[in-house]
């Protein structure tokens, strides 16, 4: 199968990576809103295109993959793309999940695509496990924990503080609430309890840091509800040890069953992600690959990962999955 | 929906209680092969019959949960009842999956019913997990453990020796097996390395106790390859402290992703069951549910886990799924 990727950041690098790990696909076309001559691949012999020339490829792909941010990207893009591909993204605004599914569903229906949004790790593969948790375990609770991990959100608003040259913020999961939540005795967890907050700040020479500490630990939304800690540090120590993009987290469910509800069972998934945008790549090639499948079947229109049954995943036959993975 | 039970054991024990966690389904009869006179179920006013009468309810049940052993109940039990229901078991004999499909699906195809093998936590919910993660990271290695937990195989082996009156088996993960997955590192492990073996042996009176835990420790297929402790106990203590059926288990996959394979990625699942028969009814209703719908929609034949898109097994509709859980 034939991918395109439009948008070549950091997850666009992670599907051209991710893509030579899967014989059954091949790169066919980068699309940019960049200048093209200026855009580099790590593939040889891959063209690249201004995203004014995607449509023209149509017939050249079979599934487009894009790229593009949730904030103001993908609510444009992936409706207007459905129009010539199948595609899919990681469009990742929990709360606007059911209007950027309506406005791909019917686009793809009117154009006769398949679409698949919010597909990566969360939503995604957490989506997945709170579904088949929750369907096990009726009577339960839903814990979700982030990290150890950089969120990209905190490290950018770190960096618009007043004296701050550059930073990275890394979201921890508190250890003592995961034990409590393992021991499956349902915890109330406050925001503070769940997850800390360290910061490595990069002060501009001169700065005062008590001030841009303070301004940190008191931002709301990102880090007043939080115990947060401030490590200031060098540019080059910010360039040497926290130049990754590593992630994870934790999607617990606790329940009970039995006559009297006397049996306790917790149900624990958990990611340890080197590369978040590459993990996440990882995640949506394997699902190209469904998409391209349900198209071929004749199926039409906007999907989750919750209606796509696993097989379609996988390059292996029904019966090689029967006979060695089940 | 009405659901059947064929069979109550734990297991269709472990269904009756379960029903009660689901208000779309209901107990409509539970069929056995002892004297139903003398089968007391713990629900008011739902019938037990013969097994030799459940043709008879073909119309009264929508899905019938044949809950036998693997080892000579269910290859000859789910090919026949699917002639005249719906059915869903637990077949975990991981070896002749393949040919108890060709037998389930031929009869289910023929009868125009919806079956579904070898569902539950593993095979089933591990197996799903295997399935997805190999699908995400092509490149890299799966470990599967087991317990700590009761195996009713090794129980029985046990109490299979002489001068055994009782005993109980518990099989433990080797907790620096399971560090070393999770730390990436990618080891090769033997049997013994995996592994610990705990037996709590009640003994005859006059029993030679040296030669019991000999016999035990030097059983070939169930212990040798093991290292495995033996408790002498009496039977009030076994009664008190070993007759719980917990279970559980860990399913990683360890990968790497990037253009010089140069980020690794850990995925784990892992379940911490109270009760292993009830948390594998609980898994078996859900997937009830879901071949319900598939039968109202005209699918036909065999399925497993792998087959069905997880949206099926739960109560919620597309539009709750992706607004609370996605």
């Amino acid at each position: 199968m034939r991918i395109g990727i439009l948008g070549y950041g950091n997850l666009g690098r992670g599907i051209e990576a991710g893509i030579r790990q899967n014989d059954d696909m091949e790169l066919a076309a980068v699309f940019t809103r960049r200048d093209p001559a200026r855009v580099k691949l790590a593939t040889e012999g891959v063209p690249v295109y201004h995203v004014d020339k995607a449509k023209e490829m149509k017939d050249e792909i079979d599934v487009l993959v894009i790229c593009g941010g949730s904030a103001t990207d993908l609510p444009v893009q992936t409706p207007e793309y459905v129009k010539y591909f199948n595609v899919i993204d990681s469009f990742d605004t929990h709360a606007n999940i059911p209007q950027h599914f309506a406005n791909v569903d019917a686009a793809a229906k009117e154009s006769g695509h398949v679409a698949l949004i919010s597909c990566g790790w969360d939503p995604g593969m957490f989506s997945l496990n709170r579904l088949y948790a929750n369907a096990i375990l009726p009577e339960g609770n839903d814990y979700t924990f982030w990290g150890k991990g950089v969120s990209q959100g905190h490290s950018d608003a770190i960096r618009r503080v007043e004296g701050v040259k550059d930073g990275k913020q890394y979201t921890i999961p508190v250890e003592s609430a995961l034990e409590a939540v393992r021991s499956g005795s349902n915890p109330d967890l406050t925001t503070r309890q769940k997850h800390t907050r360290e910061c490595f700040v990069v002060p501009e020479e001169g700065a005062d840091l008590a001030r841009i500490e303070e301004t940190i630990k008191n931002m709301p939304n990102y880090f007043s509800d939080y115990d947060t800690t401030v490590h200031f540090i060098t540019e080059e120590e910010l360039k040497k040890n926290h130049s990754g993009i590593p992630h994870g987290g934790f999607v617990f469910r606790t329940g009970v069953t039995g006559l009297n509800k006397e049996h306790k069972h917790v149900i624990e998934y958990s990611l340890k992600l080197d590369s978040n945008p590459e993990f996440t790549s990882s995640v949506l090639l394997a699902y190209a690959r469904a998409i391209n499948r349900l198209y071929a079947e004749g199926q039409r229109g906007c999907k989750t990962v919750f209606d796509i049954a696993p097989a379609y995943l996988s390059p292996l036959s029904g019966e090689e999955l029967r006979a060695h993975l089940l």
